[in-house]
């Protein structure tokens, strides 16, 4: 059996490019005795993994060059040496970029097709999700009657970051790129408002959105979002810190003043509260995600939507795709 | 009798300047029923009166032109025809800077003049006492063996954490301006270490006093301290943000590239807490410092110093001085 890889070839400057990537086939590798072969069926495309193709330190260490790119998976079991799997079995894994994957068992979480579609398993019911659940109610704390601002608001974990604060009673305000985006946020799910950060007058547009100021701000993007929030916080306010993926493929600072003291500044007259997170920080508290957002998701609570791309080969360009925005709704490669 | 009242004349650009203040000269009022004249003997000079100065919308309401400077004091009552004060109580008051004032008792509380000297009612046993425990405890929430830094290292706040920090076990990094508050805030206070800010190469020099990176960075200053911290920052520490006295008389950001993203994206990929604060935002807990803190002066392990300035027509030149860092210990002007 052919497997095909997709390997980091060099590390990007700015933008990743095709040449970036490079596809390998080789043979699918044979399962020994407690291990099982999984064939993937789904690959999950996410912003972090921007940050694992650069060799700057960070919270995990970087994908080298001529490794096989990183990334959660659903996969199916195809040949079983481990006591807990069958042939057939589906789970959620994380092999990355390839068709065939060898795997102890260890980090694999069996699916019930029957429960839930599986590709939901990197989406809505998996990491995205978990982030947008634990990132809000660990850090963002909405109360009834406040107000959240949301970037990324029709991506993977905005959609459901806004959803969760509707839920909680709160105005719920979306930043998104470009009018259908918008429309969908608003119309499908259920935002109060959303409003489009290439308009160019975003601060006044975002302003009027929130004539109450706004108490959590889920930040996503960085950017000029960031700045056109940065007025408008109530006292007290607390700004989940989850991602920036307006700065991923910066090579330098921006030029012009530095902002920072007005930042700062800002922190402590209103008493603002910043905290970066990233989901395995909450993975001890993860049964309580898979009561709340099973429910909410057959409760018909919670709506996702997804964005998919047919064959392992169109990964690189999807990627490089969703760092400008151009996906809409969780990315996913179905592989097989 | 006469009263002397210091006013603000006219809001500061930038630096403070002497006629920014007016000295006004008036009869002292006399008291009602249900008042006390207080003549102050002690007004309590604080960074935060810059801010007062200036028309910006912060978390209370500006000094308008031609009033009379706020600031806290510690009073005698020299009249009462108020039925919990009788004539000769010493308390701690915010009467501003002036020699007389009338109040109705609701913001007074008595000292006890043989438990401590009654000007540490504004220093280690007042506000700037408060502001270092409870921004330390509630916020920066030092473990043993984790690294401290402080900014301001010798001033009112500073030098009150770092030394509750020791008592917590830490390791206790100190910045300070000049090489004579460096000594002082080692050999006198017992910090670790203190880094002169004025130094060239002040982020090796703090790096270098950080050998295992930086838990809890108690921010007082901003500035150039702010960005050599910045990158000593380990998983999940945290930031008080107390005051940003290096900006407090910027009339424009600071050019250069903007700064921002790099500090965003050390909050997301340390998954730092940065939180301002304001002393009030804790009197609820008040009790729990004066239990604490009282104990702790008693009991010599906590050390304080003041800097000591006679004559209320001197306060300008206080203030101003102290926002260039002149002053060495917490600043105080002996009215009567």
């Amino acid at each position: 059996m052919k497997n095909r890889q997709i390997q980091l070839a060099s590390r990007p400057e700015g933008e990743p490019k095709p040449a970036d990537f490079r596809l390998v086939e080789s043979e699918a590798p044979a399962p020994k005795d407690g291990e099982v072969l999984l064939r993937t069926l789904w690959l999950s495309l996410d912003p972090y993994m921007r940050g694992r193709m650069s060799a700057a330190k960070s919270y995990v260490k970087p994908v080298e060059i001529g490794e096989t790119m990183v990334g959660g998976t659903v996969s199916e079991v195809v040949e079983s040496r481990h006591k807990d799997f069958k042939k057939g079995d589906i789970v959620a894994s994380m092999v990355g970029w390839q068709d065939y994957a060898l795997s102890d068992g260890s980090m694999l979480r069996k699916l019930d097709p029957k429960a839930a579609p599986i590709s939901s398993a990197l989406g809505v019911l998996g990491m995205p999700g978990m982030t947008a659940y634990f990132g809000l109610s660990e850090i963002g704390k909405p109360k009834a009657g406040e107000t959240v601002v949301v970037s990324a608001a029709s991506g993977a974990v905005g959609s459901i970051v806004g959803q969760i604060a509707k839920l909680k009673g709160c105005r719920t305000v979306g930043v998104a790129g470009g009018p259908e985006k918008c429309r969908y946020v608003v119309n499908e799910l259920g935002f109060d408002a959303c409003v489009d950060h290439r308009a160019a007058d975003l601060p006044a547009k975002l302003a009027e959105a929130c004539p109450k100021g706004v108490d959590v701000y889920f930040e996503n993007v960085g950017g000029a979002t960031w700045s056109a929030v940065l007025p408008l916080f109530n006292n007290y306010a607390r700004v989940p810190v989850c991602g920036l993926i307006a700065h991923y493929n910066d090579t330098a600072l921006p030029s012009g003043p530095d902002r920072t003291p007005l930042l700062m500044r800002a922190v402590l007259s209103k008493r603002l509260t910043l905290r970066g997170f990233i989901v395995f920080d909450f993975f001890g508290k993860a049964e309580e995600f898979y009561r709340d957002m099973g429910g909410w998701v057959r409760d018909g609570k919670i709506k996702y939507r997804e964005d998919i791309i047919e064959g392992l080969e169109k990964a690189p360009a999807g990627l490089i795709g969703m760092l400008k925005g151009k996906n809409f709704g969780k990315l996913l490669v179905k592989v097989a």
